[in-house]
């Protein structure tokens, strides 16, 4: 195929690109994937892959969810169909996946760091390979990618940063820096400006034609072009700016590339796309192919419902909570939509802020809001959190003040594979002196817990997996939590005791239920506070004078639930036999999130035969 | 001495900043702490104080080690000559020590941000005080501080940002971002470029001095001025740019203040302040008074001869190792002095980075430089880099790189307090997949570590403390270290255990003797390797039946050594009693390195009274 595009005409190259969307969309709507943002780049990826020579020239994708194009086009055409899937290819760049992939991702804003260092070490190599990185609009707000352009400077040579502007960024009016990048002076209005003032001058009198005030005009003139440009920032930065350029037009790109190929110095190409490019329903609702699941190819419809999960619920529960609670304030890291905002800042824009690609600077601005009295809840995945580590001991927890984190995507998430499995905050959390940790079993536990959250004066942390607890098909759990008590699911007159975390209860009553057939009795405890660790656990263990214990949890086993027990059990000398179910130490795939439960052994299956050996 | 300041004419305002001075030099000789940052900021503070009413204005130090006029000027002069020391005064802002710290700091690039947050609650609160974040130009290196910016928007009325401009971020050539600070034009050169122009236009017949192109010439002349200061920056991000202005006089900055203070929409004042002003060894050297021992005060020179350290031995040895192996890259984040680079870099200048105060960017392009075919040291202490946490996962562990990780300043650090101890690392690390983590002893083990990681194809984490271990003291270290290897340091036929990560190994030693005197007799065991644990340990245990277990280390319990020790004996089915000795679910205070570690119980004494306890 790469040699294909080598040859290509520019008629050949379109119907290369018509076919590759087609492609997509196939697959897509099949499997469910990021559509709009691998529409966009389809004849990016085109020029790229004609004027330059992956894999000795090094293509870095930022984020990397719009490298779908790359895919088909390098090397994994046959595999595509299998992208997100169980055994088949990710959703994002890998470099164990293919030699085109010179960087993985998955995380937003880190390319140009990445790609820097990629530089450093071929130059270092006498390597004078081309270094390229995209990086989409949104991605330039996260401070990640402005740490990495201060390290830009005039030696970079064959160093091109794609600024792959789809307009997200100032669409969602995220951000004063947006501003830079919607100033557009076309060349025909400059044109017309200076062709005026030209005929102004050879009005004049010669002696005031002279090179002095000529000079004056053409410098002054200079200077408001790029005023007016978004090249005045990137060129501040050490970059020389190119653009903008249209990003659906092969033959621009084609040319412009070749350009830069052989310019000294770092170059950034500013180009323009449309998100969802060349598939209506996406071209109409970007934000709704952004992360897509599967859908009717003909209508843009989803295929099946979707079903009811803490996201949703949350969704729905916030807009009342904050009518009865003006302190409260949310926050969110570029993401309203998947962390459940969007209804609440339809209805109460003035409370909810969204802060761009920006975890750190969202949680700092907690704090600060903190600080000034008010009760702000960040609302944040698992796995992006962990860009905000600092902030939350530095700036939240040492200075104990009341911030809520809502933790959503905990756990393993599924067909977006490793980059977002949030494994870490059970274990990355409750380290943290002054912090709450509590994990619902369902969606109304959730809203009790923030309930109780809401009238701490200390740092609070909610967590929850992607989808739905048992919900209300079990119970409905109307009574408040309370503080650093968990429940007693199920009691029975055995020894053995199941604890579980979250809703991985479901696990542990589906264990209950295979082991009762057998005869064999359990009792379980619903953890709900990670931290502090329930003292009604260890009064339920001493009472019942429990000997064995089985935990079972979806994060990392190193720091995590099962290993809070055991450093408890071991400082209060209780003595029992523990098996601690949790996530071994490695990364978990792609899958179903069922899937990757069962490739992670955290499933009933796992529960029951700890119980059955320790029975014997 | 508010009241003092308010009333005090310019001359008055002029001997206090003589008399705070003095005073700060007084104090610093004798306890050490941040000196040429805080004399660089009398006047500001004084200015501050003169225009702006705290705490009802609200007063936000980035860093916060510039802070000490702020301190004595405000509430804390009588406590001033305890700072730093056990009981005394935090060298930061800090929230519960007086009302005029509006957030406490100690991490670079928070102060925008927390701003940011305060200023909302204020104005949700219908509060119009002034909020005012003085930062430096290192500061602004942080990524943090860029995306607190990009939230800048024209609403912020009464939020002043100071950007104090000391030319560090210059003079130590850190970035392409530095170019916008360094744009100077003189009001004078403009003046006569507008006065020569407008003499020209006078000149021109009347039809040519119409509205049109006065006014194409003014707004272009406009923006050239911008384009030559570094106004243009911050007012492509919403503020109103002031500046530059001289940071040491007085007039000016009261005068200024008075100005923005009455201005709609965000304001960054921009001030040229100089390190170390006022205290020529300080003026002439800032670098080595910017943290400083105790010193003399008539001569600057330090009271003590420094001890050998960790750091300081890797500062002599790296510069023969990286003669040895060519692939070694080092990175630094605004650290080359603390972390040992700097021999370094003065002699292999293009194989040392300091990418400035940006973590974050510092781990992902040492990722981008070991897939580039380098192996790269990232020297960064343990409480910063909690700051590239989410980096260390997505970009380097995920992607199984082969980065190697000095963390240097591991447990407490002792004066500067808990914005600056390393309580988390051995818990943060060992938590992610793929990673080793070692501690070694001493200084020669460090560099035998060093030597095993840069054989290893996957990540690997180095922790150590500030200060030295016991060194060539008791023992050289020559012989290589070997993966996964611990080392028994003492053999007794008792069946009890020590086990000590890292230097603690001291405390171990010193346990052991005392006990021995009472014929109490215990191995010992040093780990040095958290992560994976020893296979040797246990047959160590094994082999010699011990049922008596006890860890100590300089990290926090939850998660730490001893919670790895536990989860690993527990899965083994080993059976014995075990103390685990961490820091306890607390942040420490501040103090000497030895008053912390009795502070947090983490000495011999623990150990010599769990092992009485075990032995009864």
């Amino acid at each position: 195929m790469m040699e294909k595009i080598k040859n290509a005409t520019l008629k050949e190259l379109e119907l290369i690109a018509e076919e590759t969307r087609r492609e997509i969309i196939d697959v897509i709507s099949k499997n469910g994937g990021h559509l709009a943002s691998s529409l966009g780049t389809v004849e990016l990826t085109l020029a790229l892959l004609k004027v330059f020579n992956p894999p000795q020239d090094k293509i870095i994708w930022d984020v990397g969810h719009q490298a779908y194009p790359y895919k088909i086009l390098t090397d994994r055409k046959n595999d595509f169909a299998t992208i997100r899937q169980k055994g088949g290819i990710s959703g994002f760049p890998k470099m164990t996946e293919s030699i085109y992939d010179s960087f993985g991702a998955g995380h937003g804003g880190t390319s140009i760091s990445a790609a820097l260092g990629i530089e450093t070490a071929l130059r270092i190599r006498k390597d004078d390979s081309k270094v390229i990185a995209i990086i989409g609009d949104g991605s330039m707000t996260s401070g990640l990618a402005f740490e990495a352009m201060n390290q830009i400077s005039p030696d970079k040579n064959g160093f091109i940063t794609v600024l792959n502007d789809n307009d997200m960024f100032i669409s969602t009016s995220v951000g004063s820096l947006s501003s830079w990048f919607s100033r557009k002076l076309t060349g025909k209005r400059y044109n017309s400006i200076r062709q005026e003032i030209k005929s102004v001058i050879m009005k004049l009198p010669p002696i005031f034609r002279g090179e002095y005030i000529l000079e004056i005009i053409r410098k002054a003139l200079e200077s408001s072009k790029s005023l007016m440009t978004p090249g005045i920032l990137f060129e501040g930065l050490g970059y020389q700016y190119v653009g903008p350029i249209d990003g659906h037009n092969i033959k621009e790109l084609e040319e412009t590339f070749k350009d830069v190929s052989q310019t000294d110095g770092p170059v950034l190409v500013h180009i323009h796309t449309k998100k969802g490019k060349g598939y209506l329903p996406a071209e109409e609702n970007p934000c709704d192919f952004h992360g897509v699941a599967p859908f009717k190819k003909d209508t843009g419809e989803p295929k099946a419902k979707s079903h009811p999960s803490f996201t949703g619920y949350l969704s729905n529960y916030l807009p009342s909570l904050f009518r009865r609670n003006s302190e409260l304030i949310a926050i969110t890291a570029a993401m309203p939509d998947g962390t459940g905002l969007k209804k609440l800042q339809e209805q109460m824009s003035a409370r909810v802020f969204d802060v761009g690609m920006a975890e750190g600077h969202a949680v700092t601005y907690a704090a600060g809001l903190a600080a000034g009295g008010l009760k702000p809840l960040v609302c944040i995945y698992s796995t992006f959190l962990q860009r905000a580590f600092d902030n939350i001991i530095h700036d939240v927890a040492l200075q104990n003040l009341p911030v809520i984190f809502l933790i959503d995507r905990a756990g393993v998430v599924g067909e977006d594979g490793p980059t977002h499995h949030g494994l870490f905050d059970i274990s990355y959390m409750r380290m943290i002196p002054n912090m709450t940790v509590m994990a619902p079993r369902n969606e109304q536990e959730m809203a009790r817990m923030i309930e109780l959250a809401i009238t701490m004066e200390t740092p609070a942390a909610i967590r929850y997996p992607r989808g739905s607890g048992v919900g209300k098909r079990f119970y409905n759990r109307l009574s408040p939590v309370h503080y650093g008590e968990g429940i007693v699911l199920r009691k029975s007159e055995s020894k053995t005791l199941i604890i579980s975390v979250g809703n991985m209860d479901i696990q542990a009553l589906d264990a209950a239920s295979i082991l009762a057939k057998e005869g064999i009795f359990v009792s379980i405890f619903d953890l709900s506070f990670i931290k502090p660790l329930p003292e009604n656990l260890f009064s339920f263990i001493t009472d019942n004078e429990i000997d064995k214990i089985i935990t079972i949890e979806d994060g990392i086993k190193a720091g995590g639930a099962g290993s809070a027990i055991l450093e408890e059990i071991n400082e209060r000398k209780i003595s029992a036999e523990i098996k601690t179910i949790a996530i071994r130490d490695t990364f978990p795939g792609i899958g179903t999130q069922e899937e990757l439960r069962h490739e992670s052994s955290i499933t009933s299956r796992q529960i029951v035969d700890a119980v059955r050996k320790m029975e014997k």
